[in-house]
């Protein structure tokens, strides 16, 4: 049995900062003359002072965490974050039931974007900012778990990204705070610069800011029940589209950049797959789009709104966004294959984006590049790269085993989808959409057009628990979750 | 580039023996006076002088294979015996284009049993039997694929199954033909009671015949369209479910109890788990059958039916069989995505089962016991073992890989189904069913009610290359078409 001391110090001390953070929504819904500041100021109250009490209670001088104590730490900062942002969703005037309430925090903070609500654009401002904030603060908080915490734990090959000097000896907190303090400037600027630019091509004050958040985060909730459709005229699908890019690429990378190496993206192997991965498909399904039905005529102009609409939706799904400015279930066999596909590769690890990840499949590759050399040759050495410098075995090894589980918790949470009755398009993809962190799915039910609202409440269930296991990469909930780890 | 000239001459001989096998349908066309004696005829002179020729050009007095010859012979002997099959389809009376007859003998000589003809009743005599003997000579030559050379050459994680004494150091082809001449013997008995059991429960004796042999084979190819739902009256699904499970056992346990052995199925960790699988999953299916709309009343009786067309179905799906008693597709969701999953499951390594099989799962979960366990612990040492014995690192490490590799094949095979504008369903479980070599897949168009003779010839292409680089392991396919495997 690991202390818990430490562990329930630092979630109080979080729950403690959330509930604070809630005075932020009553006072610009005070400012928009809204009707749901009074949920957000009891709800502001009972979350800071219940964080502060646990954190009060489990004091502990110098929190001192190792391996087992990072785990748990990691596990339930996720899950008590998710259920105390619930709270300003059961009041008046949203007054959602529990179940719909955990589900929309939950989809917030893990930065998944699958929502139960609908007249979006008639909800108080408080309600509507608190729900980017939830994506938000769930984009910086894995930026700094996949930066400081994942690959000292070693969870499916995040090894990889340890950091010169860090090993498990070291005390996780006061470098977690020190990585987390320069990383949160980068993102509150780039959040910045988003929503001027969103301003630029005619948004409101009020929904840049908010659709700043969620796109820098790769959340994907909007204010708006047409989500970023609305705001195409003027262009605010391009400024989208830069910043959901700017938020799958590994922070580590503009930490880099403020040093002044600007090649860094260049260099990361990591960056090159993305940007190449996302051209391509992007090419791929507006060609599709260009000579299916929607578009039958080929002149240029039809060629460019096709690349436009492609790109923007395309980046969306595999940076796990989940905005949409088109109803892709429309365009086609291959344009639902792929966009079904795309929920499985991801971002870069390091950023807010989400699902498998570019490195895991650049690792994977290499490790089957070596593995099918060597086969028809016997005591045959391929030595295994990445990026310029040896890839130990333990790695792809690692990456491998996080595959076989990632479609492993997908498949069982289609199953169980499957059982309490959803329809095999639904099931399928929103399991997927929820392990993957995306947002919609595909169907009519839960598609770029629809919501989560119609689904029974065991379904509502099994997507949370899913999109939680898939924001912690998997690894980390399920050793928390064998009984060996609770043992001596 | 490894010396070719053994392979030739050993594909040249199995050519011949196939043509030479050809004059058995044609025996029986003309004793059932059928229509199709003369287009067995012909082809059965022309493929044995080609595959005689071939021998003959390519004479070596003593074939020693090493890694990347026995690579080679594996794939070619599987393509070239598929090509060969066909040519009797194209012949009149059965009259079917290249692309169609190339599908039904790749798709029994992988043992899948996917098929494009109708009216399979009215059918000659001899073209239901060839189509019957291209699963059952499929069935056999995966089992001695599986015995002799895939161990040898380490296919995801197959060297768990090297037999004492053998390297790549010793010659393939003498082992080889040991173990295939006992495997025959019980591989014709077990096909010979079968079919004694077949007529027993009032099948003619061609039926019988014709059906033992893709039973043991788990191929699934029938003599009615009704497939074995028209045989059910008087119990020969019961007959069916026994010999297909017989068929999914490793064939080398059947070789230790002729030895004496009679508990080897019991020690088996392979077996073991087989059946378990199988014994809870038809009763979790019959459950949801008894349960759901199909049967209403919850008297035994219905739980029984429920039960016996829920093992059947059950069976044949997990060990890629694909006969079918039921059109599954109406049981409801649960039953769609179990069936949909229950592909991917497979039987023992070392029998005519196919797909990722039972072993691959226990490695796997195995390997992650260990890791789980390992994770929070620094240095702890978690010894991983495989039915009493060591589990060497690598073989867990080959297993994931080939994890990686099968649902990546099945995701690229489903891809180009979609653009070639199949939909989801039948897209989906159309790849999975062909890279599993089970047969029939979802929905109305090659679910258990349907055929493939409806799809475009491109996706039969594309379905050809997933059947056998499924029934190749994947790996095996891969080796042979990376290029570093031509460069010394």
């Amino acid at each position: 049995m690991p202390d818990l001391r430490p562990v329930f110090f630092v979630i109080g001390l979080m729950v403690a900062v959330l509930g604070l953070l809630m005075f932020i929504p009553m006072g610009i819904d005070v400012a928009f003359e809204g009707r749901s500041w009074r949920a957000f100021a009891v709800s502001g109250i009972l979350t800071s002072l219940f964080g502060g009490a646990l954190s009060l209670a489990n004091y502990t001088p110098n929190p001192d965490l190792r391996a087992r104590g990072a785990f748990l730490l990691t596990v339930f900062s996720w899950v008590s974050l998710s259920v105390f942002s619930a709270v300003p969703f059961i009041m008046e005037p949203v007054g959602l039931s529990i179940t719909d309430a955990l589900f929309e925090a939950t989809s917030g903070i893990t930065t998944t974007g699958a929502t139960i609500l609908t007249g979006l654009d008639d909800l108080p401002k408080g309600v509507l900012l608190w729900r980017a904030m939830l994506q938000w603060i769930g984009g910086i908080g894995i930026i700094v778990t996949a930066m400081a915490v994942l690959p000292m734990l070693k969870v499916g090959g995040m090894q990889l990204f340890r950091l010169e000097s860090s090993d498990m000896g070291e005390k996780i907190l006061p470098r977690a705070a020190s990585i987390a303090m320069a990383i949160s400037l980068i993102y509150l600027t780039l959040t910045l610069v988003c929503a001027i630019l969103y301003m630029a091509v005619g948004m409101s004050g009020f929904d840049a800011i908010a659709h700043a958040m969620t796109t820098l985060a790769t959340g994907g909730f909007s204010t708006s029940d047409a989500s970023m459709g609305g705001f195409m005229d003027q262009g605010a699908d391009l400024v989208g589209m830069i910043f959901m890019v700017a938020g799958g690429i590994p922070f580590g990378v503009y930490l880099l950049m403020t040093r002044g190496d600007f090649n860094a993206p260049l260099k990361d192997p990591q960056v090159r797959a993305f940007i190449s991965v996302l051209l391509i498909l992007s090419l791929m399904i507006a060609f599709a789009l260009w000579l299916g039905t929607e578009f039958g005529s080929s002149d240029n102009e039809s060629f460019w709104h096709a690349l436009r609409l492609s790109a923007f939706n395309t980046i969306s799904i595999v940076t796990g966004t989940g905005y949409a400015t088109a109803d892709y279930n429309l365009w086609g066999p291959l344009a639902v294959a792929g966009f079904f596909c795309f929920m499985f590769i991801g971002g870069c690890a390091g950023s807010t984006a989400c699902s498998i990840k570019i490195f895991r499949y650049q690792v994977a590759f290499e490790g089957l590049r070596a593995y099918l050399f060597k086969m028809p040759r016997n005591h045959a050495v391929a030595p295994l790269r990445y990026g310029g410098r040896v890839l130990p075995e333990a790695v792809v090894y690692s990456v491998l085993g996080y595959f076989f589980l990632f479609f492993l918790t997908f498949a069982v949470t289609a199953i169980l989808l499957s059982i309490i009755g959803l329809d095999p398009l639904t099931a399928w993809s929103g399991a997927g959409s929820a392990v993957a962190n995306v947002g919609p799915g595909l169907g009519e039910i839960i598609g770029p057009s629809g919501t989560y609202q119609s689904l029974p409440g065991s379904a509502k269930w099994v997507l949370m628990t899913a999109m939680i296991t898939g924001r912690l990469e998997i690894v980390t909930a399920l050793v928390v979750l064998s009984p060996g780890f609770w043992r001596n």
